[in-house]
């Protein structure tokens, strides 16, 4: 597929290419009040700027809704549905073409170019969306059959139910921040000897690397989200880092699940990809060996997409190493099968909700999406660039994270970073 | 005590006596908007309406603040802060004393009496605040060990952590909905054979008889309430009906804990006890075998309040029961160390967040918070008043729960009633 060209110019390396427009919350040191903005190559267009200057007049099905991007939030944009977010990303796609059929919008108007066209690096990002509630699924099935064997033991490392669900607990959506945000290693109850626990900071801090979706279609409490609507319920994707505390995790879970270990931070990339700039590159997850209940059963078989995400470690020092690289095809059920499950029994979704999918592992060395999995429970160490080594996070530590599809040949569709720096413990 | 005369009549068995003054949201058919309301005896205050009509003239703290009585939900009340909390309701109170110190603000002013006191039937209650979290503790230790002795066996009931920390999960804030609100059976996945689930409405479906505490303090990310400050966090007490779908939760739960077999929907009372309303009634909780670590230390060993709680259950046909009755001191935990130990590795809370005790069961027969526990997990029949029996909960079944501080001679402190009707499952 030939990029689409534009008369603005785009590195092609960009991860945020014409086939793109995801759509995020930027705030300026000239205007630090958070508003909507577009990644375009090197550049962010200022949606709130934009809009004041009759960006959208050529546009008349946006015009009643304009209003939206100037919100501190993409709530209200995400609430307006997928036809309008697919009549959005089409009209700002056409302004910046090569031959755009509206010139006199950008291409011919310097003075609006200098204002709504922001360097990217001069960009604050904030949390894309205010989120209801969060809930984390656990459907990358590598991780679960890795995290079994040392969890559960070999014989029987993945539970019955597990083929038959997406997995999944509530999150703590307080917890869910911007790319950027540091995190502070967690205090908490560790078990010092068997069921003897003590308070300490984390000593086994840990990354997760996850797609989030979230959520732009509410449902009324009792009524389900039924898997034929599901599709539309989605408004797009972001990369996700779950960072884990695993010591206070193994000590804490039973029989209620992870709680401390999850909600000192989530992390999550700070632009939100539209469904329809993924749907090329849909593809299919990963093969389950049971029936789907009637309920999940979703007609599109390709209901995940190829996103070539990858994890790169930056310590304190300045020694580096790529931790993880896989695919978001390694997903035994889809966003769309997860809300239908959700809903099934009547849970309401609201506008601006968050899903995980879990840790995305594959089965190659090199492509575990955490160091639980990838260091085996802490066994096997991690060499940096300067020979220092990992079994779990060190202070200082950067994680960042990168996913992408496609090709510069036909444009890259990409996510950016997520990135998060740990912070020392606090002193109690 | 003798109790608190007003010149404004108090039914001696009402839960609202002049010793009580909690907070809610109420509308009326004359006004739907929703706003605060303090009930009083059989009459409900409206606080919007006692504000613009100058009923805080003599109380100047409150003054820069009143805005707050005419709000949606409570939580810029809650924001305040215990010392505001504490003013306003002394304030309140003062102006129905017999011989209240202002009595030209209501006593002797029968325009205002006749528009602001509205009678308790004519009134909708609605959510009292709006929630950003909801988490679920677990700390009602005879549950647990009952619930244990069902799913881990009689040689292990409680787990190893049990006694250290105050076991809980985040819960879905999205499903959280005010007494009255009918409950939908819920539809979902539940194991028909071993291993081998069916999709089928939930057919053990259940309550769980909880007390709820609402947050009146945030933190930011990274930094503790520590347990001297966690006695501030707590703006009031709510009852709270955790509904559970029981085949749903057996099936779901491994490894993650409960998901879709709670989100379906919980309930909670109304009004917001202060917790200076409940201070008379402090009393211990249950004994602890383990010494509680630093962080969760509490200098008051008074931190459960003796609320006498009961359960009732009609059904479609008008059979009553009264299927559980028990103190709220059955827990091992207070609502102030869930929020040292819930904020010890950094969560923040926000104002209006929801904790839950977990279920609340006493030792001796009639005491238990659910029917998991009082049928033995199905087994052991109820007997309602005209000869039906429950397991589990019929379509049309109405749960009510009561609680309440105190004894009519010194006026009571009470909850008034948490309900919900089961609707039958959709047809899907």
């Amino acid at each position: 597929m030939a990029p689409l060209r534009s008369w603005f110019p785009i590195p092609p390396a960009s991860h945020f290419s014409l086939a793109n427009i995801p759509f995020g919350i930027i705030s300026t040191t000239a205007n630090p009040k958070p508003r909507l903005g577009v990644p375009i190559g090197d550049h962010v267009l200022d949606l709130a700027l934009f809009t004041a200057n009759n960006g959208f007049a050529r546009q008349s099905t946006i015009q009643p809704h304009q209003h939206v991007f100037s919100e501190l939030t993409l709530n209200s944009f995400a609430a307006l549905g997928r036809p309008v977010h697919s009549v959005v990303r089409k009209y700002i796609q056409d302004v910046f073409l090569e031959n755009t059929s509206y010139p006199e919008i950008l291409k011919d108007n310097a003075a609006l170019q200098k204002e709504a066209l922001v360097p990217l690096k001069e960009v604050t990002n904030h949390l894309p969306l205010e989120i209801g509630d969060y809930t984390d699924f656990f459907v990358g099935r590598n991780h679960a059959y890795n995290c079994g064997i040392l969890f559960r033991g070999p014989e029987n490392p993945i539970a019955p139910n597990y083929d038959h669900l997406p997995v999944g607990y509530h999150g703590r959506a307080s917890s869910v921040v911007v790319s950027g945000t540091p995190i502070r290693r967690p205090f908490g109850q560790i078990e010092a000897e068997k069921n003897n626990p003590i308070q300490s900071p984390c000593l086994r801090l840990d990354f997760e690397m996850e797609m989030g979706a979230f959520v732009c279609k509410a449902n009324k409490m009792g009524e389900p989200i039924l898997i034929d609507e599901a599709e539309d319920a989605i408004f797009g994707l972001v990369m996700m880092n779950d960072w884990s505390a695993r010591d206070i995790q193994f000590w804490e879970s039973t029989p209620l699940g992870p709680f401390n270990s999850k909600n000192f931070g989530t992390s999550v990339s700070p632009w939100v990809v539209l469904i329809d700039a993924l749907e090329p590159f849909a593809a299919k997850g990963l093969p389950n060996a049971q029936q789907t209940l009637p309920y999940m059963q979703q007609k599109n078989e390709k209901n995940q997409y190829d996103i070539k995400l990858k994890v790169d470690l930056t310590s304190q020092s300045g020694q580096t190493a790529t931790v993880c690289k896989v695919s978001a095809t390694e997903l035994l059920f889809s966003f769309p099968q997860m809300v239908a499950h959700h809903t099934i029994g009547g849970c309401p979704m609201r506008v601006g909700d968050l899903l995980g999918s879990g840790t995305i592992s594959g089965n190659e060395p090199g492509s575990c999406g955490c160091f639980l999995e990838s260091t085996q429970g802490g066994k096997v160490g991690i060499t940096l660039s300067g020979g220092e080594k990992r079994m779990f996070l060190e202070d200082g530590d950067t994680v960042t994270f990168s996913g992408v599809c496609g090709t510069e040949d036909g444009g890259l569709v990409g996510f950016g970073e997520c990135s998060g720096t740990i912070l020392p413990a606090l002193k109690l």
